[in-house]
């Protein structure tokens, strides 16, 4: 079994992962288009979208502008 | 003038920081019980409340936990 992070697949990161896909996927952005507006790299978006990595909290704020929400919209679309 | 890392004292930061704080004293704890609540270092939860440092989001959901809110009450007092 590899060595995996702690927070990898935390069921919290996971379940933010989620809610940010759907909702990019609402708003037909692909992930290159997302991880732009929110000045993110694109392959970290897909992690992040995996539940792969943690997330900075700055980064977040960033990604519910881009996706048009607010950071307690966007985790409570998490059930966070 | 001090080369100050971009995040610190981000408004956002600033706002989360001064809502954990609120709800904080609002529970009578101090910064020592809610660190401890929520496995966090107690100088690392005085620079979060001061807006000094970025946050982790899983350690965001622990001080949500510790305080008795979801992430998203705790994010929506900070009106992010």
């Amino acid at each position: 079994m590899p060595n995996l992070s702690p927070s990898r697949h935390d069921p919290r990161l996971v379940a933010l992962g989620s809610a940010i896909r759907s909702l990019r996927k609402q708003r037909k952005l692909s992930q290159e288009q997302l991880a732009e507006l929110a000045g993110a790299d694109r392959s970290h978006l897909g992690r992040l979208e995996r539940g792969d990595n943690e997330i900075a909290f700055l980064l977040l704020c960033r990604l519910a502008d881009a996706l048009g929400v607010t950071v307690a919209q966007l985790t409570n679309e998490a059930g966070l």
